[in-house]
Parts: structure tokens; C-alpha cells; sequence
């Protein structure tokens, strides 16, 4: 019988308390799940960064801290963290990224906040352009960002790709490094962040970014609110050179109520549900690595530490 | 030089003035589009019914009657028409129908309005089920609504597709007649209306077909105004039962300023866009149907005069 830690706040545990002792159990595994153990008797850590546990060095004979989450930027930097880190890859939370995205892309596309919100009677039709004369640009092309991608060129649109190192998607342009960002960023009418947070993300959308979008485009994060530079999105909605954003992630979260973005008549806030995890699926991918460990195979979704994501 | 009289309102002409005469002529035809002109001078009649002609016994000479609109109930029953009649298929269309309608169907089954017309700060995460655990069916198989259950297929949804006559699309539930349809509508979470308007189709959905939908549905019609029986509709919005209705289509329109859905809460009136022929790709089609008759090839898009579309 081993021992999983299930490191999170207590909202978490409410979610995966019965899911995941049922999906490692299917996983063929023995374990007691718990949220409170003696550091040097746990086997595997199911780790959220907002947890109690910060110090991972007492934590002795743990053999994977297996993150709830998709984004790692909370624990990476976390020095005392010797043990294998894991992404979470949850299929679900996939499929649900891509459905936030292409519904927010085509909100965004046909404008139809303006038949939605529309107070009088007015009987005015708007015919928008075909999703094929639509420039989309996604930025990041990992595990999030090319299904995001592929399923927004399903629907025609133009996309482009954009990743620090050159990836290939099919039917989209994909370019790379900064000259490549410059050329996925010129002329785009839609701007898809899906990119993990690192020293060289932070503020990759700035006021220089945001004047080379066609005039009057969309931004939508999804990401990591740290992505974008607050005060220059906010100049660029000022003169329309952003015409809506549309958020999800911000430098903190729950975004402050006195926060500009909420007020602004162009600014759409959703609380960070764009990447929900679901907990059904991503407990099975938390079982499968403790199932891997046990059995001496390598893990999946491992972080590369260095790279930071 | 053959004559080619476009027989519709003038805002239509704005529209089709340059790139109509440019398609006949790309297709290899010597033509005149006119407005007007003698009825026994014309070869060909461009046509949508709000226009002036409504008495084809004059047009002796003409080979076929091309409409500009998908639907053709406001032609179909004019005794008058002996010449070939020919539906638009216009691949602009499709496309932007299914854009319109992946749109309103991302939109209920995510609740976007929620986020998009909040006007306080509250930050209150609410995750919806994934598209796969969603019931959508779409009635009526035909170009365009083979072309959405595809695409809403594609995101994942769990699509059934019914029409009156049995029909297949690849991984999508099909099913048809009158038990189809109630197998169709049963549980039902999302409506989508594509169906032609026939004597049989007319208030399709009514008080006894709303009840079949899941408890809190959304319809979507973007079809044909009296595919709906208004009033069932009014009624099943009061009692929660149907929980929002986009629509695009009326009995009249534009829709009179007096009538509830404008002012409805949970009606969203859309102007009669989803189905917007586009006149550069609409043009090409009408240009081949035009060459096909000088070539004595069979008409593409015939109407069936005696199923009525």
C-alpha cells in the first residue's frame, strides 16, 4: 500500500476525493490517497502550487510530484524540489480549452455581442467575412496550443503558428523565433495566447506587439495573464487598435475588483475557466504516472526544469 | 449575347452588379445583366422573391430561374414557374452557416453571455460540462445542416441529425420519420433548425416537441421562421423549460418592433445573417448554371417542385 499526498486546497479535495482513489485503484495500484501525512512516509505528491506544502526537501522518499495543474510556473523556480516534476496533460481539459477558444474566436469573428447585448429593435444586419478571410494567429504550439490551432483551421480560418522552437501542425503556418513573432504577429485580426509563462513570455504581447495587429483586432488569453503587458492593452483599446479582449488569466487572480479590465466596455473578464481541469479525466492521467512509477516504467508529461515548462 | 435579367431588390444589385457580369464572363459566357428588359427577351432569370416578377408566363425564352436565396418556398409554389428552377449552393454560405451556428452552439453550451454581459465584479468560476457529454440535434440533413452536424461533430458534441427521409453523415447519430423525430428531440440539450420550409415542416417545433427537449434546452434556428410555433416557444421560456432561443428567421421580417422576442430576456434576435449568400461565391454558382445551360449540360441544384425544395 503506498501513500499519495494530495497537496491543494481543500475546494480541490472536494473534486478528486472520490475520483482519484478509484482511478489509481483501475490503474491496478494499492494506495491510500491523504491530505496530511508524515513528510518522509509519502510515495507520490498530487501538488497544486496554492497548497501548504512549499518545502519539498523533507519529503524524502517521494518519487513524483505530479502537478494538478497544466501551467508549473507556481513550483518550478521552487529550489527545494529535487523530486521528478509532471504536468498535467488532462484530455479534458484540452478539449475544453479548444471550446473556450474557437467560441470566444468566433464570438469575436461574427460580432455577436452586438445581437446579443442589442437593447432596441433595430433590425440592421451585418454580413462579417468568411473565417477563411480571418488572419488568426496562436501563439505557443505545445499540447494546448495545437489543438487550439487545428481546430480553429478546421473551421477555415487563416492561422498562423507561433513557437520558440519551429513546430509543425498541419495546414498551419507555423513560424518561430523573434522574427518569426513579428511575422505571426503583423497584420493578425485574432491573437490567441496559449503560451507558458517564462522570463522570455512575460510581456511578449507589449505596446510594439500590439501595433503590429491589424487595426481593430482581438486579443484572447488563456493563458497566463503575465503574457501581457496590462498598460499598454489598455492603451491599445483606447485607440482601437484593439477593438476587445477578451481574458480569462490576470496578474492576480481573482482579478481585484478596482482592476481597470472589469469596467471596460471592451474588455470581456471570464474567472480562469478557460483551462478548468476536469476531474474524472485527470485523474486517471495523475493514476497512469503513479501507475508508471510503481511499475519502474519512465513518467510522462515530465518538465523539462530548465526550460521551465 | 444572351440576356440575363437579375430580378431582385435594388440593394441586392449593389451587390451583384460587378462581380455577377465578372463570373458569367470568368465562366466563358457572352452575357448582358440587366434589371430590366422585355420578358421574351430574357434567357436566364436571377431571382429572389422579393423582387417585381411574379408572373413567369412571359418569360417565353428563358431556360432556368437561379435563385439567390437557399430557400425557395417564396417561388416554389408560383403556379406560373414551368422553367427549371435551381437553389443556391453557395459554398460561402455553408461555411458561414456553420460558422453562425458552431458560434450560438459554443455560446449556450459554454453560457458566455454570463461572462459577456456581467456588469459587476464577481468572480465566480462556473466549468460546463465538456461538448461530448452534450446532446445536440440538428434537424434537417441537408447541404447545410450535413455541413453543421459535421463541424459540431468535429469539436466533439454529441451530434444527432434528423430528416425526413433516412440519410448518413460520418459519426453523426442519424436518424428519421416521425419516431426519428421524437428519438431526436428526446433529452435534447441544443436544437439546431436547418430544415427546409414545407407544408410538413411548418411549426415542427411545437408545444408537444419542446417538451421532448432536455429540461433548460437551447434552440437555434437559423432555418425558417415558421419552423417554430412562436407561441409554444414563448411558453416553453416561461416555464424554464426551454432556457434561451437564438434566432435568426421569422414569420415576418424584419421583425416587428412590437413582437415579444425582441424584448424577451432570453431571446436572441438576430437579423436574418446566418445564411447571408456571399455575391463573390454565389456569383461563380449562378455563372455555371448559366454555362451549363448554354452548353446544354444538365442544370446543377434543381429543385423538386412536387418535395418542394
Amino acid at each position: 500500500m503506498i501513500r499519495v499526498l494530495f497537496a491543494a486546497r481543500k475546494s480541490a479535495w472536494a473534486e478528486y476525493q472520490t475520483v482519484l482513489p478509484q482511478a489509481i485503484a483501475e490503474a491496478g495500484v494499492a494506495a491510500e490517497v491523504v491530505q496530511e501525512a508524515a513528510p518522509e512516509s509519502v510515495d507520490y505528491i498530487v501538488y497544486a502550487p496554492n497548497s501548504t506544502v512549499q518545502d519539498f526537501t523533507p519529503y524524502t522518499r517521494t518519487k513524483a510530484v505530479l502537478s494538478l495543474w497544466a501551467g508549473v510556473e507556481g513550483v518550478v523556480g521552487n529550489t527545494t524540489l529535487a523530486q521528478p516534476l509532471a504536468r498535467m496533460v488532462d484530455p479534458g481539459l484540452t478539449e475544453g480549452m479548444v471550446e473556450w477558444c474557437v467560441a470566444h474566436s468566433l464570438r469575436h469573428h461574427l460580432a455577436t455581442d452586438r445581437d446579443v447585448m442589442r437593447a432596441d429593435q433595430t433590425w440592421a444586419p451585418h454580413v462579417p467575412p468568411l473565417a477563411r478571410d480571418r488572419k488568426v494567429t496562436v501563439l505557443g504550439l505545445g499540447e494546448l496550443g495545437r489543438a487550439v490551432a487545428t481546430a480553429l483551421q478546421a473551421l477555415n480560418f487563416d492561422v498562423t503558428g507561433w513557437s520558440r522552437t519551429q513546430k509543425t501542425v498541419p495546414h498551419v503556418r507555423c513560424v518561430s523565433g523573434d522574427d518569426g513573432l513579428r511575422t505571426a504577429l503583423s497584420g493578425a485580426e485574432i491573437v490567441v495566447l496559449l503560451l507558458p509563462l517564462t522570463g522570455s513570455t512575460e510581456n511578449i504581447l507589449d505596446a510594439e506587439a500590439f501595433a503590429l495587429l491589424a487595426p481593430g483586432a482581438f486579443v484572447i488569453n488563456p493563458g497566463r495573464g503575465p503574457l501581457i503587458d496590462d498598460a499598454a492593452l489598455l492603451a491599445a483599446l483606447d485607440t482601437g487598435q484593439v477593438a476587445h479582449a477578451t481574458l480569462d488569466v490576470f496578474r492576480e487572480e481573482p482579478l481585484p475588483r478596482d482592476h481597470a479590465f472589469w469596467a471596460h466596455p471592451r474588455v470581456t473578464v471570464t474567472p480562469h475557466i478557460a483551462s478548468a481541469t476536469r476531474p474524472q479525466s485527470s485523474a486517471r492521467v495523475i493514476a497512469e504516472n503513479i501507475r508508471r512509477g510503481e511499475a519502474g516504467e519512465p513518467f510522462v508529461h515530465l518538465v523539462d526544469r530548465s526550460a521551465g515548462y
